[in-house]
């Protein structure tokens, strides 16, 4: 398998894993630090099989990986495949940031153009 | 529905249609301008019918739109979604480039002490 192939298959797995909020809200405790499952379910509605299954999923795509401890097995993030994800986002941030800049300026001509219409109404109503 | 609940919506769908290489592909022509069917479809070896099955996932998560041409219907790259998801990943850029900091310094720190494993082997041939 090519290098292009191994990394796209690993971005395909990391963007479905991204792609449910149990699982995003799982990566932003463990930003702050390591957690066992326990202390990971304890937040949700949920029951500890579903937040397993979970777990499997950002496991499998190398989001998360288990902690030296044995007895509590707790889970830590994994920085790789985030940071990958980010920059592949990333190549089209002169994309959208040209978009933002042309709404932007599109904006600013619609209050400009409102702002002489009301100017207007206000020089007629003087007269 | 609830501000945060909308915004995990759209998170959700942006991430699925992202997990996925001829969809990222799509995106990625679509950056450097408006595309027809036909033209999106030429560098895949994919029936058209495939194309547009993705074509559709890509517009219900509001990643492209359609142009005003009527004939050619052209898509077009929308970079809201795209935004928010870079927004997302970047909040985690800090806990991943302080890892890589740590894999840095680890680096550094086996690199002199090899360093200094072979001056003192060179030292010992010298002797």
């Amino acid at each position: 398998m090519s290098y292009e192939n191994r990394t796209s298959d690993r971005l395909d797995a990391t963007f479905a894993a991204l792609a449910d909020p149990t699982r995003r809200a799982i990566l932003a405790r463990l930003a702050s630090g390591e957690a066992s499952v326990n202390e990971l379910a304890e937040p949700f509605s949920m029951s500890q099989p579903a937040i397993s299954k979970h777990l499997k999923v950002l496991e499998r795509a190398g989001l998360i990986s288990r902690g030296l401890d044995a007895q509590r097995r707790p889970r830590r993030l994994e920085a790789k495949p985030l940071a990958d994800a980010s920059d592949w986002l990333e190549r089209y941030r002169q994309f959208w940031e040209g978009n933002f800049q042309r709404l932007d300026a599109l904006l600013a001509a619609m209050k400009t153009s409102e702002s002489k219409t009301q100017q207007k109404k206000s020089m007629r109503k003087k007269r």
